[in-house]
C-alpha cells in the first residue's frame, strides 16, 4: 500500500510515477469505503483524486495555498495533507468536515461550502501574501458549473485587472451538480471539443476564397491547422480577461498534469489551466450518473413504507397545480434534482427554467416572470437564497411582484454543516415588507401553503426542513389558508407553546409528556411567521402568563422575536424563546444536532418543564 | 419648442430628423434647469438623451419593454414617456422617482435602482411574454461598469443559452459612477480603439510570415485590413456568450442609431448593440468631471463651517490609523468618492482596491485578506451590503475573519428613495453569529469605533447615516471602545431612551423638552447593537418599568428587537420600540422623512409623552 506511507504533501514527493498511479487507486478505494458509510459527495472527490496529487507533488501546502471551490471535491486533499486516520470521521459530530475549513487544518487555505467563492478569496490570499511579504503560490480549483455564477466573474474579472500570479485551475466535468447550463458551458464545450477551430476554419475558408480565390486558398489547405492554431489561441474568452489559458488536459494524468503545473508554476500573471476531468471517475455506479452520487447517502436498508421527503411533496404538489394553471413556472439555480424541480421539468419542460449556479439571476428573472402575469416558483435551498438577498428586497417585495421562494432545506440539515444549515431565513426575510413567510407544520400542510402561496398574489416564502415528512396519511383536495392564521392544536391551562414549522409536532409530543405529570400545555401551530395571527395572539396573551415560541432557525431575529416585538409594550407575562443559539453550528447527524440544541420533544419538554416549575434563572 | 408637442412615445415617431436633433438639446436644457433645482444623476441621464428618442422613435412601450439598468438614466425616458409635466417634481417627497418604478408609470417596464439587474429582468420578461403569447421587443440598457457586476454575466449567460430575441444595449461611456474597473472594462476600451484588431493584425503578421515567409506576407499586407475584418469579427467576448454583437456604433448620432436599432428590431436571437456615449453629454462641467455630476445635490449657499459628513470623518480616519499600521487595507465596490476612498487612494494607492461593482467579490476578497493577517475594511452603502449577504455569513462570520464593514448611509437616505434607504442593516447583521455591530451617536465616536473595529480582530460592522455630523469639535486622540459598552447620557427617573446611532441626539433633544413639563427621561447610547450592553440593561430593566428604544432602522428584527429577545423572559415592564415602519419609504428630504416616521426629536418626544401620559393603546 502506498497509502500507508503518505500522510502530507512531502511524502508524495517522494513517490515513484507508478506509485503515484498506485496512489490514486488507492485514495478512489479508501474514499469509496469511508463515504459508503458516512454519506458524502463521492462524485466530485472521485473526479479530482489525480488533480490533488499533481497538485501536491508540485506545490507545497500550506507555503503555497490552494483554495478548493465549494470545497465537496477536498476529500483526497484531506487525506493527503494530515487527515488520512481521521477520515472515517467525516461529516459525523465531532469528526471531520465535508468541507475544507481553517479551523480544521492549516492546509486549508479558506473554507467553502457555497459554490464560486475561490477565485476572489484566492485573490484576496494573493494580495495578502504579497502586502506581507510572504512566499508562495496560491491556486483556486474551480469547477465548470461554479464558472456560471456572477461571484467567479467578478472574481476573473478583478484577477484579471490587477495581473498577479494567480493559478485558476478550472477542473471541467461539464457537470455542477446536475448537468451543466448556460452559454459558459456551451463555450467550454466548444473548447474541448475543438468547435471554436472548426469554426475559426470556417471563418479562414470564406475570407481566402473571397479574397484570393479558390486556387490560393487550396494551397493554405494544407497549412490550415498550423495558421488556424497561431491566428486562434485557444480559451480567448479567458484571454480577453486577462487571464493566460492553458488547456484543455487530461486531468486523469497525472504525468501531463505534473509537468503542465510545473511549467505553469513558473508563469508571470494570472493563469487559467483548463482540466478535463470525469465526475465519480473509478467508481462505476457514479460515472454512469454523476447526478445521483454528487452526494449519497450512508448506505441503509430498505426505505419502503417510510414518509416521502417535504422535497418529494413539493415536486409532486406543483406539478399537481400547475396541471391546471398553464401560469406556474418552475425555477432552479442548478439543483433540479436537489430541488424535486427535475420531475416538474419532465412534465413541463416549456416551464422549467434551470438558470445555473446563479441565485441573484435567478430571483430577478422570476420577478421579471411575475411582472408579466406568471406565478414563478423559485425553488431553492433557504442557505442559498442567501445569495439573492438584495433581489428578494428590491425586484420582489419593493415591486410587489409575486414570487414564490419553495425554501427547501430549512433548518438543521445534517452532516453538510455549517454552510448548508439553513438557519436565518426566517430572521431575514420577515423584515422585508410585502413578504408573507410562511412555515408548514407537515407534508400534508406544505402542500395547502403552497397553494396558498401561489394563489396570494404576493411575493411569499415557504420554508420547509430537509428529510421526510410526519407520514401524516390524508391527501385532502388543496385548499387555501387563510394568511396570518394559526392553529390551536392542544389545549392546556398552565403554559402555551407557539411553535413554526418542523417543530410543532416535537412541541405536541412534549405537551402530552408533560400532561404525564399534571403540566398543561397548549400547542399552538404558527405556520405564519409574517403576518403573526394578531387576533390569536392577543387572547392568547390575556389568557397566559408564560409564552414559548419555539423554531428551528436563529432565536435571533426570529419567530419568537416578531412575537416579542408584538408583545413588548403591553403584555405583561413572560415570553421565552427557544430555536437555534448564536452560533454556528458543525455537521453531523440532522436527529443529534436537533436534539443538541433542544428543539426535538426533548429538549422542549425540558425548556418548558423548568419554567413551569420555575427553574429558570431570573437575571 | 419641440419638446412642447412631445409627450408620448407616439409623438416622437411623428417628428422630423430636424426636430429629433432639436428634441434632444432642449431636453438636455430641460434636464439640466430641473436638476440644478432638484438634484438628482444628471450626467448619466444627459448621456442618453439621442439613445433614449431613437429607441422611442423605433420601439413602442409599453408594447415593447425597456428595462434600464440602475435606472438613473431615466431621466429623458421619464419625460418622453407621459411624465413631463411631473418632472419638476423629480425626487421630492410625493413627486416622481429618480429611477424607473412599475408603481409611478405603466412605461416603466421593471424598477431599478441597484445596478446589473436589467438583463435577468429583461430576460423574465421576454420570457413571461412568450408564455403569455404577447408581442413586442424586451430591450435591457445596461451601462459598461454595470457588466462588471455578476449578476449582469449571470444575466447574459442564462440568455445567451435561451436563444430568446432579447435586445441588450451596452452603454459604453467608460464609467460607471467613478472611472471604469477590470478586464471586461479593458476589454470594451480595446474593442473601441481598434487595439483587438491590432492584435489580430500582429498574429497574423506572424503566423504568415512564420508559414509562408516575407513575400507572401507583403502580399498579403495590402488586404490585411480586409482579412482581419473577416476573421476576427469585433465583440468575440459576447458572441462566445451566445449574442450576436452589433457595434460599436455613435451614441449621439441620431440617424445612426434609428438605423442600426431598426435593424437589430428585426434580428433573431439575442443581440447585443454596444453603443458609445460621453456621460454628462451637452453640460460642460459634467464632461469634464462626470464622477463629480453623477449625483448632484441641489443648488444652495455656501457650505463654510457646516459640520463634516460622516463619510469625510470615516475617510479621514481610515487614513489617520493607516499611516501608523500597513495592513489596513480599503476595499470598495466602484464608490470611492461616495465612500470616501478616493482620498485613501491618493495616498495608499498599494492598499486601495477598487473591485468594480462586484459586491460579492468585495466581501469574499476581503475575507482572504484578512486571512493572510491584514486588516482590510471595506467601505460600502448599506444597502449594497445586501448584495453580499452570503458572503458576509459564510466567508467572514463563520471564520471569525476580521473584516471591518464600514457601512455608509445607513438609515433613511432622503431623495434616492426606497432601492437606497438603509433600513434593515442591523436586522440582517445582528443575527449572523461572531460579529459585532456598532452606530456611532456622532461623528467623533465614529472615529473611535472604526478604531475599535480596526483592532478588535473580530468580523466588525460599523454602520453611520448619510449627512453630515452633529458638529461635535473635540477631536480626541483614537481610543478602543470597550465592545459591548453603551452609554448614560442623561438621567432621569421615568423613563429611559435606549437610541443607537443618529437618533442619540434626538433623544436627547427629546428628554430636554420633556423636562419641561415635568417628565424626566434617562438617555442611554446603545452603540453597540451586538453585543448589547447587558450589565447595563439588567441595571435599567430593574429600574425602569418603561424602556423605549429607538433607531434608523426597521424595527423588526433590528436594536429594540435584540432589546426585547434579551428582556422577553424575565422582564416585567414595557417596551415600546420606535424605528422605520414595516413598509418601504419613498423618496423625499432625508429629514422630512425622519420627521414623517417619528425618529426625529419631535417624533420621539411625542412618543415618550404618550406613554408617559398613558395615551398608547393597550391590545
Amino acid at each position: 500500500m502506498v497509502l500507508e506511507k503518505v500522510n502530507y504533501p512531502e511524502d508524495i514527493k517522494k513517490l515513484t510515477e507508478e506509485e503515484l498511479n498506485l496512489l490514486a487507486d488507492e485514495i478512489r478505494k479508501f474514499i469509496i469505503s469511508v463515504v459508503e458509510r458516512t454519506g458524502g459527495h463521492l462524485a466530485s472527490s472521485l473526479g479530482v483524486v489525480e488533480l490533488t496529487i499533481a497538485l501536491l507533488r508540485v506545490f507545497s501546502p500550506p507555503k503555497d495555498e490552494i483554495v478548493w471551490d465549494v470545497g465537496h471535491q477536498s476529500y483526497p486533499y484531506k487525506i493527503l495533507t494530515g487527515r488520512k486516520k481521521v477520515f472515517h470521521t467525516l461529516r459525523q459530530y465531532g469528526g471531520i468536515s465535508g468541507f475544507p475549513s481553517i479551523k480544521e487544518s492549516k492546509y486549508d487555505a479558506f473554507g467553502t461550502g457555497h459554490s464560486s467563492t475561490s477565485i476572489s478569496a484566492a485573490l484576496g490570499i494573493k494580495i495578502g501574501k504579497k502586502l506581507k511579504g510572504e512566499e508562495g503560490h496560491v491556486i483556486a480549483v474551480i469547477g465548470d458549473g461554479a464558472l456560471t455564477a456572477g461571484e467567479a466573474y467578478e472574481g476573473l474579472n478583478n484577477a484579471g485587472q490587477l495581473g498577479e500570479d494567480l493559478i485558476v485551475i478550472l477542473n471541467d466535468n461539464e457537470m455542477s451538480i446536475s448537468k451543466n447550463i448556460g452559454a459558459i458551458s456551451n463555450y467550454l464545450t466548444k473548447l474541448t471539443t475543438g468547435e471554436s477551430l472548426r469554426k475559426a476554419k470556417e471563418r479562414l475558408e470564406n475570407v481566402t476564397k473571397k479574397l484570393f480565390g479558390e486556387k490560393v486558398y487550396k494551397g493554405l489547405k494544407r497549412v490550415e491547422d498550423l495558421i488556424v492554431k497561431g491566428l486562434f489561441p485557444p480559451g480567448m474568452l479567458f484571454e480577453e480577461l486577462g487571464f493566460r489559458y492553458v488547456g484543455p488536459i487530461d486531468g486523469h494524468d497525472i504525468p501531463t498534469l505534473i509537468t503542465t503545473l510545473n511549467n505553469v508554476s513558473k508563469l508571470k500573471g494570472p493563469t487559467l489551466v483548463h482540466v478535463l476531468t470525469k465526475k465519480g471517475k473509478g467508481y462505476a455506479p457514479a460515472e454512469e450518473r454523476p447526478d445521483k452520487f454528487h452526494g449519497v447517502s450512508p448506505k441503509s436498508k430498505k426505505k419502503e413504507n417510510l414518509p416521502p421527503t417535504y422535497t418529494e411533496v413539493f415536486s409532486k404538489t406543483l406539478i399537481e397545480i400547475a396541471e391546471s394553471d398553464s401560469d406556474v413556472v418552475g425555477i432552479t439555480a442548478a439543483m433540479p434534482s436537489g430541488t424535486g424541480l427535475d420531475r416538474f421539468k419532465e412534465r413541463f419542460p416549456e416551464r422549467y427554467f434551470d438558470v445555473g449556479i446563479a441565485e441573484q439571476h435567478a430571483v430577478t428573472f422570476a420577478a421579471g416572470l411575475a411582472k408579466k402575469g406568471l406565478k414563478p416558483v423559485v425553488a431553492i435551498y433557504s442557505t442559498f437564497l442567501q445569495r439573492a438577498y438584495d433581489q428578494i428586497i428590491h425586484d420582489v417585495a419593493l415591486q410587489e411582484l409575486p414570487v414564490i421562494f419553495a425554501i427547501d432545506r430549512a433548518g438543521l440539515v445534517g452532516e453538510d454543516g455549517a454552510t448548508h444549515h439553513g438557519a436565518f431565513d426566517l430572521s431575514y426575510l420577515r423584515i422585508i415588507p410585502n413578504i408573507v413567510v410562511a412555515a408548514p407544520k407537515d407534508e400534508e400542510e406544505l402542500r395547502h401553503l403552497l397553494y396558498t402561496a401561489i394563489y396570494s398574489g404576493k411575493p411569499f416564502a415557504v420554508r420547509y426542513p430537509r428529510g421526510r415528512g410526519y407520514g401524516i396519511p390524508i391527501r385532502e383536495p388543496l385548499k387555501k389558508i387563510d394568511i396570518g392564521t394559526w392553529e390551536v392544536l392542544r389545549e392546556g391551562k398552565d403554559l402555551v407553546i407557539l411553535a413554526t414549522g418542523w417543530p410543532v409536532y416535537q412541541a405536541l409530543k412534549a405537551a402530552e409528556n408533560l400532561e404525564k405529570i399534571g403540566l398543561n400545555v397548549t400547542v399552538v401551530n404558527a405556520r405564519f411567521v409574517k403576518p403573526l395571527d394578531e387576533k390569536l395572539l392577543n387572547q392568547i396573551a390575556r389568557e397566559f402568563k408564560l409564552i414559548v415560541t419555539v423554531e428551528e432557525n436563529v432565536v435571533k431575529g426570529g419567530f419568537g422575536s416578531a412575537v416579542n416585538e408584538y408583545l413588548a409594550s403591553w403584555y405583561t407575562g413572560r415570553v421565552f424563546n427557544l430555536g437555534l443559539p448564536d452560533k454556528f453550528i458543525e455537521h453531523g447527524n440532522q436527529n443529534l444536532l436537533r436534539h443538541l440544541v433542544g428543539i426535538d420533544s426533548e429538549g422542549i419538554e425540558k425548556f418548558a418543564k423548568d419554567i413551569l416549575t420555575k427553574k429558570v434563572l431570573q437575571k
